[in-house]
């Protein structure tokens, strides 16, 4: 099979259709339409077998978390997800693997109203690389580097899950049933998200997605904005998994240093706080407000009650 | 070194800036403008080591090509090259690599007036991927949809140089060496033909730009148009290193089904003929006239004078 054939076969045909793309799938380039009013917001990631999932995830896993690591990236701007191109680098022509891999991307394209424009299919070691495109309203972008001292810090949904879930896959822990198939839905098929980052717009002076950790990503905001920032660890949101599987410590661990969690931390003035409750409640999402940020630049103080607390990680460094 | 170190060394602060990228590198996304009454073109390459290219191959020749081939398929739209993301997946950290590969990145960069807005650093074996983003006014992109019977069919440069320095170095071929260096630049560096891609709007029909083969891209524009072509292979453009190295009917083979070449393949309706000399030589671009279209759907004639001709080779297929 031919490379044209695999996209024709297992992508163009079944593919999302959005109004504003007047050339998809089938030529040099796609062709798209960018609304008035509105900025793009472009990102690329890659998930590489062995590193980013392990060699036996789901296919249809796979697919389902290489496109929301991508949403995700949109989701931390402020954006809706609008197209996403694939590139897809396979050691060999798999018609059952492919069929699963698409139904994959289209599921989630369906599901967040998004159109695969385009893509490249290479003979190759398994790597997966998509890149996502969005829309933000002019000058509404969640950038890193706008928070200010005095600013509340806050981060979606729950925090560790999927670093637990790796531990559990690499044979490193040991989880009651009930709470694996949690965590392990956490890392596999992570959430990305998308409706609380455009509920965010206006109100969050800074925003990014949780993919290297808490801590790291973090120090991504503080050194974008020139600040310094406490955490106070018994406010950190905690799964029932991760209460019913390890110790208080541990899941401090967990939440403050593993990656691949894709929550949104953000940070929000005292005079928008009230702005940012309404905004969650309308869009039926939450979040917890885990610490504040501070003048110190760059230092992050990690406090139990009202003791200094020190933690015993780095978060994900990809080369380390 | 971590990932964020890697892109802020290598590509962050050396990057070509536009004065239409609000937020560049170094954020979850690039934030762009589209200008108003222009859509937007996106493309994405990727190149693995050992299948795209040798693995001896200069390092700043990889970043060159894997810009290079991008930027074709922006060309081959009619497109204006705006930006490119880069998702580079390295088996290790090698600063002296890194170093020539960004500085094959940026001065593709310069010489185009693109700005690297974004990207992912990834583990893995060597691989490359670009997504780049470009404009072409409204209703102007050259698809490969709109070739009609009668239609005239150009070919930009020079073809099968790119295949001809692969057989070399392969092994399959010996090449004096004023040849060699001809061919193997064309098949390292290779040039997108931007220029004369913006040339050819509303002036050809159709229009591709030449990765696998002349027969195999041409198939796409018949396929998509619905229409058959002729070749006369006396007319196929050669280059004197092709000329002096291979007999004339290797010197067809290599032209008709060696990819790389990256050349625009187009079709010219007979009243556009006249704009289509104009619109060439005000851009100092040539092309040459190789056949013409006709009603015979899907099939490509091939003739040297008066006389049918029948090919041994059939492009290059990713997964044959």
């Amino acid at each position: 099979m031919q490379e044209f054939d695999i996209i024709d076969s297992f992508f163009r045909t079944r593919s999302h259709q959005r109004r504003d793309v007047e050339v998809g799938i089938g030529d040099d380039c796609a062709v798209t339409q960018v609304p008035e009013g509105q900025s793009l917001c472009t990102t690329t990631d890659t998930l590489v077998e062995g590193v980013h999932f392990p060699k036996d995830t789901p296919v249809q896993a796979i697919a389902e978390k290489a496109m929301a690591v991508n949403l995700s990236d949109l989701a931390a701007m402020g954006a809706e997800p609008a197209w996403v191109s694939l590139s897809l680098s396979l050691p060999e022509v798999d018609e059952c693997w492919l069929n699963a891999f698409s139904n994959g991307i289209q599921q989630m394209c369906e599901y967040y109203g998004v159109q695969l424009i385009g893509g490249d299919t290479v003979r190759g070691p398994l790597s997966i690389t998509i890149t996502a495109q969005g829309f933000v309203p002019n000058e509404q972008a969640l950038t890193r580097s706008h928070a200010r001292p005095g600013d509340w810090l806050y981060v979606t949904g729950t925090l560790g899950d999927a670093g637990l879930a790796l531990d559990y896959l690499n044979g490193k822990r040991q989880l009651p049933l009930n709470a694996r198939n949690e965590v392990l839905t956490r890392f596999q098929t992570p959430t990305p998200r998308v409706l609380t980052g455009t509920a965010l717009r206006r109100i969050a002076s800074s925003c990014i997605d949780v993919s290297d950790g808490l801590v790291a990503d973090l120090h991504h905001i503080l050194h974008a904005s020139g600040c310094g920032a406490s955490i106070q660890l018994e406010k950190l949101p905690l799964s029932e998994a991760m209460r019913a599987s390890v110790s208080e410590e541990d899941a401090f661990e967990y939440a403050l240093n593993s990656g691949d969690d894709y929550e949104l931390l953000f940070t929000v003035s005292e005079e928008q706080k009230g702005n940012l409750e309404l905004a969650l409640a309308a869009a039926c999402v939450s979040a917890t407000c885990i610490g504040q940020l501070n003048g110190k630049t760059g230092k992050v103080e990690l406090r139990h009650g009202e003791q200094p607390y020190s933690s015993r990680g780095h978060g994900y460094e990809h080369f380390s």
